[in-house]
């Protein structure tokens, strides 16, 4: 069965990209936006992607399913799709693409394999697909062949093996370095200015770790507008990590940051407003700010 | 009054390496070595440095004496020194040179201040100092003099203002950076290799995140025999985060993470074996070992 149609649940910051993708190359992408967000819907329209009123349609028009998400939303999701999976008792394979911890992922294939449908564990590393050397789209499962014909389609798909939870566990692993070393820097540059030492600690790091600073100036500005979305991730990691005998502390004090980061005013921003993202030393004079007023 | 004398509290890995710089620069340097480990002892003799049999000659002799201690050990030793100052009614300039919470090093302060010595709140930013480039020795107080001298022999001292607790506060966040990434990098891949992934990820990061994989290849295997020490360091930041209205919690999971590191047998070795030091990969594998035998 060649593949022709996509669904994308939902087609958000990095779903949309996707979409778009998957469209520039001949592929049928569909969603049903219902109950999602204004800007969601907009984001769909402008990649092209197809509106259905229904999941039990989506269900039915969709060869595969991506579910594309934040990871509080996953369960929910794939749980909608079974009961319309029940329904419509058509042939489809779900991939949870989600960064979520391997232990939820295989309850999530439970949920799905119940109602019949062809589960694949997904994770995707690196930024929304602007091409093909951007980003990774990871898998693994038993039956992989409609996935991986994805690769066709604009996609860099990589195969991990039959295993359920293999996916999900790199990209766990993978988002701990990066947005685990971003929640570290948040943190110890805002106790810094408020201990009032940042200036002798910007210069210490510009002599001894100049490599890490640089990553800080060019990664940190743009992460309050996903804060929000990355506590959820960092509790999922947080589990992961318990789950194999492990602290739990180090991700879960992650998740704290992007809490307090989330309740600022920074988070309000939206990748549309990039030009107008603060510089590090801003972003952190407005972190202490907010702590200030947070503790009195 | 010329610095002539320093005494070293006590001369470990850092400590007699200091000792060191000082002697060759020509300064008399004394420690009290009585129920320090044979190691410590050989360390001081290597380092030309004057054994003193008690606390009190210690305090007699030195103009300054610099504590360099793990942080559990930095109060108790101040204690000593103030009892020993109580008794010998003589002017000292004690240096807290260890990695503890500015509000630790405030009642330290207390401490040496009640005893009639002049305090100085200390960080040490870098190795041992091989040479004057490797090492910053930043300092906070109200009268630096004594210490500010300790440039003319060998050192970079590095003012930072009146403050007690300035000094404290750059190393915490300093070193929140270093070794709180080394203890996040170390539980990634010891999960990574718990759930099967080690070789995938290992590829993903040489192409996505080459410069933080070089990070983990060059400092985490010389790590172990350091992470016994570094518990109470990451408790002490942890401490310092948490009193600013921070998460406790990164590096709380640090210090179970030095914790977890502490308790291989890795953690047997020495500097003095850095030859027989295992590979990034050899460690990882030894750590995956070690979970799963406190699984078990």
């Amino acid at each position: 069965m060649p593949l022709r149609t996509v669904g994308i649940l939902s087609p958000g910051d990095m779903g949309h990209t996707v979409g778009k993708v998957l469209r520039g190359h001949g592929l049928n992408v569909i969603a049903c936006t219902q109950g999602r967000s204004r800007r969601t819907q907009l984001l769909a329209q402008s990649a092209g992607i197809k509106p259905v009123p229904t999941y039990r349609q989506l269900v039915a028009e969709s060869d595969l399913i991506l579910s594309i998400l934040v990871p509080a939303q996953a369960k929910a999701a794939a749980e909608s799709i079974a009961e319309a999976l029940g329904e419509t008792k058509t042939e489809l394979v779900y991939a949870d693409c989600n960064a979520i911890a391997p232990q939820t992922v295989r309850e999530i294939d439970g949920i799905i394999s119940a109602a019949g449908g062809n589960f694949v564990d997904a994770s995707i590393i690196g930024p929304p697909p602007k091409n093909k050397e951007s980003t990774r789209f990871y898998a693994s499962g038993g039956d992989l062949g409609i996935f991986r014909e994805l690769s066709e389609f604009g996609l860099d798909i990589r195969p991990l093996g039959a295993e359920i939870g293999l996916a999900s566990s790199i990209k766990m692993c993978y988002a701990s370095l990066t947005k685990g070393l971003t929640a570290l820097s948040t943190e110890l540059l805002t106790a810094a200015e408020s201990l009032g030492v940042s200036g002798a600690l910007r210069s210490e790091f510009k002599l001894s770790q100049s490599a890490l600073y640089e990553r800080m100036q060019r990664s940190l500005p743009s992460m309050p507008p996903k804060s929000r979305r990355w506590i959820g991730e960092m509790e999922e990691i947080s589990a992961t990590f318990e789950h194999v005998g492990l602290t739990p502390k180090i991700l879960a004090g992650a998740a704290d940051m992007y809490r307090f980061v989330g309740d600022s005013h920074l988070a309000d921003l939206t990748p549309e407003d990039a030009e107008s993202y603060p510089t590090l030393e801003e972003m952190i004079s407005a972190l202490a700010e907010h702590l200030r007023k947070q503790d009195a």
